[in-house]
C-alpha cells in the first residue's frame, strides 16, 4: 500500500469509525460469542501473498465486531469510563504518522517538551501545588504513563530506592537485603489491586489499612498500624492514598494522612485514577486538599477526560527521586544536551524504554474542548449518576450502598448476596446494558458507572426501568422458589 | 466536535499524514531546536473556551514539526528502526475507534482472541516450537507487551516466583527474604540496559557474563560464572540471552546456553527485540536454533516488521508461570467464563492492567503484506547494510568493527576514539543524516542502522559519500592540529 492508496483507505476508515460511533447505540452492548469463537473464523496461519484492503476491511464486521464489548455504547455502565473523543482520535492519527519513539529529548524534542508543558497545563487545571509543575526550572513535573498501575509501581520503586539509601546511611551495618526484608508499604483495604501488584513486583511487603464505614482511610487507622509495625522492627516506606476507590468511589482523608506520612518519612502517592478528572471542577477540588503532603499524584485522563487510552498523568515533587530509581546510561542512549538541566529524558521516569507521542492527544483535547467543555462533560456524568441514584431511592426494594459523589452508583436489592448475584446475571444475560459488581465488606453490590461520552438521561432512565423490571421478574420466581423450599 | 466534523477533519488528517510521509525526505532529519524551545511557543495554560480544529491544525507545522526527529526519513540511520506502514496506521485508527480496554476476555473477547491467534500466526512464521503456541488448548502462547523491557521484566518476575517456590519447597527453613537475597540473574555484558533495569525493579541481583571477541556469550562463559556463584551460595534463576545485541547485532549461542539453563533450573529468556523479525526469512532462522530450550521469547514487530509502536511480541511455554507471578482477582474483574480453560485474561500476563486492541495492527500488516512482502522488506534492509559495508571496506581509512549480519553496520575511522567522536559530531551537526554511537569494548564506534521503510540504495550511497567527505575534512584539520601540537 502506497500513500495514494492510504489516502483512499484512510478516508474510508474515518467514515467507518464515524459510522461506528454514531450508530453504536444500535449494537448490542455485550457480545454473544463464546470463548474460542474467533479461531474458527480465520485461517490457521498468515497468508504468503498479500491480501487486499477490501478483504481485510470486510472481515471487521464479520470477525471482529461480533466479539467486541462496546465500551462507548451509552448502554455500557461497567468498570469505569474509558475516554473517547474525536479530537483525541485525530491526535492519535498524527501520533501514528509521526511515529517517533520519544525515550529521550534528542529522540524527538517535540515529543518530550509538549508532554512536559501539557502536564503543566493539566496540573494547573487541577490547581496542583506549584512544586508538582516543571515550569522553566522546577524540581518536579509530570509524565504520561501507560496506566495507573505503572504510576503506582514507579512511585513505589522511587520510594524503595530513597528509603534504602536513607536507612543505609543511618545504619551502615545493614545490608540492602536486610532492609528490603523489613520494608512495608500500605494502602486502603479498598485500594485497587494494582497497588498490591506493585508491591509484589518490587518485592516489598504490603499491608492493608482498614477503611471505616464510609470506605475511607483516616489518619488514626494508618497511625495504629504504623505504630505496631515500627515496634515490630519494620520500616514503613510508602502509603498509597486512593481518591475515588474502584468499588464505590470513596476518598481517603489526605489532610489527616499526609502529615503522618511526612513525619514518618513515608512516600505518599495518590491514586486518583478515575476521580482525578473531576478535580478540574472547583466544586470537586476539595477532595484533593492535602495533595501538598504527597510525593506523587496520578490520575487517568484516559478514563474520564476524553483522552483515548493510554494516557495516565503522573506528577512528582522531585523528579530526581524517579530518575535515581532507574538511571542507567548506555552510550547509544546518550546525547549532547543531556547534562544541560533543561532536558527531560522520560525513559528514566517509566518502566518501558519506548514511548509514543501521547501528549498530542492531551493538546488536541484540552484545546478543542477548553476547560469549560471538559467541566461540562464531568458535570453531565455526575448529574446522570444522581439521576440514577434518585430512581433507585424511589424504589423501596433497593438500597444505595455508598454515598454517590461522582459518576458511580453502588446499589443492590435489599436481600441476600445470592439474590443480587441473580439480578446481575439476569441483567448481563439480557445484554441490553452492561454492569459489573463489587464487594463492599460482606455485601455483593452492583456498580452503575456513567461511562459513555454520549450517554444521556434517556439511557439512564431506560437502564433503570430495565433493571427494575428484571428485579420484579426475579423476585417473583425467587419468592416462589423460596416458598417451595 | 461531532461525527460530521470528524469525518471532515479525519480526512484532512489522513491527507496530512500521507503528505508528511510522502515528502519526509525533504525535511531535515534532525531538528534545529534548542532545549526548552516549545514552552515559549505556546500559552502558559489550557484555554477556558474551545479552540477550533483549524487553530490546532496550523500549530502542527508551527510548533510540533520544528522539534521532531524524523524517524521515518530515509536519512535516519540511528538506534534501530521504528516500524511504520500504512496498513498499521489504518489498524490503529480502528483500534482508537473501538476504544475497548482488553484486560480480560469479557472486557472485549475479540481483543483477547485476535491477539492469541495473531501470536500463533507470528509464532508459526518464526517456526517457533509448538510448545510456545496457544493452539486450541496449549499450555503456552503469546501476548503483546508494550516493549521488550516489559517482556524481560515479566519473564524475570515469573522466574522469581517459580524459583522462590521451588527453593522453599526444598528448604522449608528458608524465608522468602533469605531466598531473595541469594537470587542472581545473568545476561551478556552486551545485553540491553533494560535487562539490568528489570533486575533493579524486581530486586534481584544481576551479573554480566563476558561476551567473547565476537560479542557473543558462549556456554563456557556462563558455566564459569554459575559454578563460582553456586559455590558462593547464590541461587541462579534467570538468564537473558540476546539475539541481535543493540551495540552490534551479535548473537548469543543458544545451543550451548540452553542446555545449561535447563539443567540448572534457570529460566532462559530470549531477547531478540530487533533481530527477531528477520527470523521469518529461512536464511536467518538458524540464529533461533536452540529456542526450544527457552522458557520465553520476545521480539518487537514494532521495530522491524512494519507494525507501528507499540507491539512487542512475547511467547511463553507455560502460561501458568506468568499468571502465577501476578494473579490477583478483585470481584469487579471477575467474569463468568473465567475458569473455562479456554479463556485468556491478558492482565495476568503484563505489568499494566489496561491494554489497547493492538493485535489489529498485526492482523492488518500480516494480511496486507503477506509473509513474502515482509520477507522482502527484511531482505532489502539486509542488502542495504551490506551495500554500506562494502562502501566502508573500499575506503582504507575506515574499519568495520563487527560482522554485518542483518541491517546494522558498526564502523569507525582507524584512529583514536576522539577522532571518531569528532566525526560523529560533524555528521550529526550537519544534520543531513542521523546516527548514534556505541562502545565495543574500548572502542568508540559509529552505528549505521538501516531504518526507514522507504530507504533505498541512493540514500545509502548519499550517506556514505557525505560521511566520507566529512571524514576528509576532519582528517585535514585533525592532522594539522596534531602536527601543531
Amino acid at each position: 500500500m502506497d500513500a495514494t492508496e492510504f489516502r483512499k483507505r484512510g478516508k474510508e476508515m474515518v467514515d467507518y469509525v464515524a459510522d461506528y460511533l454514531e450508530k453504536i447505540e444500535k449494537r448490542q452492548v455485550f457480545p454473544d460469542v463464546e470463548p474460542g469463537y474467533l479461531r474458527s473464523l480465520i485461517p490457521d496461519c498468515a497468508p504468503q501473498d498479500p491480501e487486499s484492503f477490501e478483504d481485510v476491511f470486510k472481515d471487521i464486521e464479520k470477525i471482529i465486531m461480533p466479539g467486541v464489548t462496546h465500551w462507548h455504547s451509552p448502554y455500557f455502565f461497567a468498570y469505569f469510563p474509558s475516554a473517547s473523543s474525536f479530537p483525541a482520535l485525530l491526535a492519535d492519527m498524527l501520533c501514528g504518522g509521526i511515529g517517533c519513539v520519544g525515550f529521550s529529548w534528542a529522540a524527538s524534542p517535540a515529543c518530550t517538551e509538549l508532554e512536559t508543558v501539557m502536564l503543566d497545563w493539566l496540573g494547573k487545571m487541577l490547581n496542583l501545588p506549584e512544586e508538582f509543575l516543571a515550569g522553566k526550572d522546577g524540581q518536579g513535573g509530570g509524565v504520561i504513563q501507560g496506566s495507573a498501575s505503572e504510576a503506582t509501581l514507579v512511585a513505589l520503586l522511587a520510594a524503595r530506592t530513597k528509603t534504602i539509601r536513607r536507612v543505609q546511611s543511618e545504619n551502615p551495618e545493614l545490608t540492602e537485603a536486610d532492609i528490603m526484608g523489613r520494608l512495608v508499604a500500605y494502602a486502603s483495604d479498598q485500594a485497587h489491586s494494582s497497588v498490591e501488584r506493585a508491591a509484589l513486583i518490587s518485592g516489598v511487603k504490603m499491608k492493608s489499612i482498614p477503611a471505616d464505614d464510609t470506605f475511607t482511610v483516616c489518619g488514626s487507622a494508618l497511625k495504629k498500624v504504623l505504630d505496631e509495625d515500627k515496634a515490630a522492627g519494620l520500616i514503613p516506606l510508602f502509603f498509597c492514598a486512593t481518591l475515588g476507590t474502584t468499588p464505590c468511589c470513596s476518598f481517603d482523608k489526605l489532610l489527616e494522612l499526609g502529615p503522618i506520612c511526612n513525619k514518618e518519612n513515608i512516600w505518599m502517592h495518590i491514586d486518583a485514577a478515575y476521580a482525578g478528572s473531576a478535580f478540574i471542577c472547583p466544586e470537586f477540588r476539595h477532595f484533593l486538599n492535602g495533595v501538598e503532603f504527597a510525593d506523587s499524584f496520578n490520575f487517568n485522563p484516559h478514563k474520564w477526560l476524553l483522552v483515548n487510552f493510554d494516557c495516565s498523568a503522573m506528577w512528582v515533587k522531585k523528579r530526581s527521586d524517579l530518575i535515581c530509581a532507574f538511571k542507567l546510561e548506555p552510550l547509544y542512549l546518550q546525547h549532547d544536551h543531556q547534562e544541560s538541566g533543561l532536558i527531560t529524558d522520560y525513559r528514566h521516569w517509566q518502566i518501558p524504554l519506548g514511548r509514543r507521542f501521547r501528549s498530542l492527544k492531551l493538546w488536541f483535547v484540552l484545546r478543542m474542548y477548553g476547560v469549560k467543555g471538559l467541566q461540562e462533560h464531568i458535570r453531565k456524568h455526575v448529574r446522570l449518576s444522581h439521576q440514577f441514584e434518585h430512581l433507585v431511592l424511589q424504589d423501596e426494594r433497593f438500597e444505595i450502598c455508598a454515598e454517590v459523589v461522582l459518576g458511580l452508583v453502588c446499589f443492590r436489592l435489599k436481600g441476600s448476596n445470592e439474590l443480587n448475584k441473580a439480578l446481575l446475571k439476569s441483567i448481563n444475560e439480557a445484554k441490553k446494558i452492561h454492569l459489573v459488581p463489587c464487594h463492599l465488606r460482606e455485601k455483593f453490590v452492583l456498580r452503575f458507572a456513567i461511562c459513555s461520552r454520549t450517554v444521556e438521561s434517556t439511557h439512564v432512565k431506560f437502564a433503570w426501568q430495565h433493571i427494575s423490571q428484571l428485579a420484579t421478574e426475579l423476585l417473583k420466581t425467587w419468592e416462589q422458589n423460596h416458598h417451595q423450599q
